[in-house]
């Protein structure tokens, strides 16, 4: 891993940017500067207070220009298009990045290392192109032993896809660390592997190795760590994803779930004519197609609050999402993993 | 197509070799041999009465032997094992049907046009190598929209893999175009694909793409055919092959279902250590997964009594299997897709 970084999140900074804020807020390297160029802000922490801050540019030669040569280590793509392809209004700074010999990271389905120009330009300036969503290619169907671990598996699952699972999981992996567990995140996307440093891409897997997949991993954690918090992808009853979730529900064989939601989701984000369930249908969903594989509960709950303003509104949310789901509930975001809404301790539910 | 094939099914014909078994009951073209070095007897009917005969040889050699040069014009790989992977104690056959100039057409994951011998040979000989399990280029991620096809969309699901999906979806379309009715099948999976000639490998795609890939698909059917019957995959609580289940379910968004299932079968095949629910809670399962996104029920149910030697115990079986999902039942193989076993009329269920 390289130490100065750069994010990419053109008109996405930062509501609709996640792996860009993932990033500040857990990633252990340094952010010299994000690029968005409909600019909400000189710096992140006007409109992010709690990550950490950097400058955002326009464009990669305005980095380039502030940082100066050699000030930079790599770039990463910190945003994630539906479909995942790429922006082709983003390949003036990609170019600007490779030229000036920098790394470029991305975790889209279409790979930086497969387009001609950026394949010779990383050549040409000595560079490397990751595409995080590649997968290994020696993967195969699942065995169904993850059940079988020394270690307690806890998986993220939701309501929908970006409602916080990959924040939920690492939330409730440094609060347990906290606390003294061996605690460690099982990551499936990318912005899990851009901060873990390790994982696959669960959903750019063959369909038929997703499964497989994600038990390969939470064998290989589950050698190193005693708790393991796998990061779930997409929702049971998503009109496109769900058959990544089932597959990392199954793969996994969690011992609990805990149930992701974001305060106010009515319908499916880009799917709206497809209304959410209630939390309660989630909970009993979850748990009936994962009992023939493995038994399990949905333990406790994350919801978050971030489009609610008010404190106090936010917390009453968070107490109605523990009483819809009848398990403890938090926003470990804005309020902390370790902080019962009322409904009790989160991370005590998850890892007795 | 070609016209005269043959098919490879080492030590696995008839019972544990679906795709050659389903091109010898559906497909269109003369088989001139089967492959079976285990040699159950020397012809087909010896050992499957109702489908179409031909010669069992131990090897391509002896095949080629008998039906003289220019006497089979592609070589199909009749059995997939599990994981998908390509057996090297075939290759000589391989070999030996490029160098006799036959094409070689398998749906394996391990793609024959990517192994350097037989790409070579292919070369040398002027044959060619078909993958039916390589997927197209340019799928994506589905838009939710398969609902809105103007056509009746009947998905067959499973208690588990191998109980009779592909067998079920050929029986419904066949009666039901006997009847009158404008029905194609949908292929999802290899056998079908060979069968129909067209169609996506849905195990075989990208994960995120399951349910896309199913959806185009439907849409692209739907235009041809007013009566859709989508071939599933898998099991909803498949330890290995959820995933693509779902994605199918989804994807297909189907007006009715048919549960298949294998009379006896108690548990998950290949994975003993997980029993099979019972038939009726797979309808809750199947269902209440299915209604966020599309209002589904099962409208009937196809049981496959092929290991039960009696006849009246298998109708017996079957009415017990109609019992149990509360809907008409058929062994569509063994009695007709159009002959109810005491419990209704299955086409009519499904197509009303």
């Amino acid at each position: 891993m390289t130490d100065r970084v750069a994010i990419l999140a053109h008109g996405k900074f930062p509501d609709s940017a996640k792996t860009a804020v993932g990033i500040l807020r857990y990633g252990d390297r340094e952010v010299v500067g994000v690029l968005d160029r409909d600019r909400p802000a000189d710096r992140v922490r006007e409109v992010l207070p709690d990550v950490q801050d950097a400058p955002i540019h326009p464009d990669m030669d305005s980095l380039l220009a502030d940082v100066g040569e050699g000030g930079v280590d790599q770039l990463i793509v910190g945003i994630a298009p539906i479909g995942g392809g790429f922006d082709d209004s983003w390949r003036p700074d990609v170019r600007a990045a490779l030229a000036a010999g920098c790394d470029v990271v991305a975790g889209l389905h279409y790979f930086l290392a497969e387009d001609e120009e950026f394949a010779r330009l990383a050549d040409e300036h000595g560079c490397e192109l990751h595409d995080v969503r590649r997968p290994p290619e020696d993967l195969t169907v699942s065995e169904g032993v993850a059940g079988d671990v020394d270690a307690e598996v806890v998986l993220t699952v939701g309501t929908d896809c970006s409602v916080g699972k990959m924040t939920a999981s690492q939330e409730l992996v440094r609060t347990a660390r906290d606390r003294g567990y061996d605690a460690a995140m099982v990551p499936t996307g990318q912005t899990g592997i851009m901060i873990e440093g390790w994982g696959v891409a669960v959903d750019r897997v063959v369909s038929d190795f997703t499964a497989g997949a994600v038990e390969r991993m939470v064998l290989d954690a589950a050698e190193e760590h005693d708790y393991l918090v796998v990061e779930g992808q997409g929702a049971i009853v998503h009109p496109a994803y769900s058959a990544v979730t089932l597959g990392i529900l199954h793969g996994a064989m969690p011992d609990s779930l805990v149930l992701c939601h974001a305060a106010g989701r009515e319908a499916v984000h880009g799917y709206e004519e497809f209304p959410l369930p209630d939390p309660g249908e989630y909970v009993d969903l979850y748990e009936s197609v994962a009992a023939p594989v493995r038994e399990t509960t949905v333990a406790a709950g994350a919801l978050n609050t971030s489009g609610i303003d008010d404190g106090e509104a936010a917390r009453e949310a968070v107490a109605a999402f523990g009483d819809a789901i009848d398990a403890p509930a938090a926003d470990p975001v804005r309020f902390g993993a370790d902080e019962p809404s009322g409904t009790g301790d989160v991370v005590e539910a998850v890892f007795p």
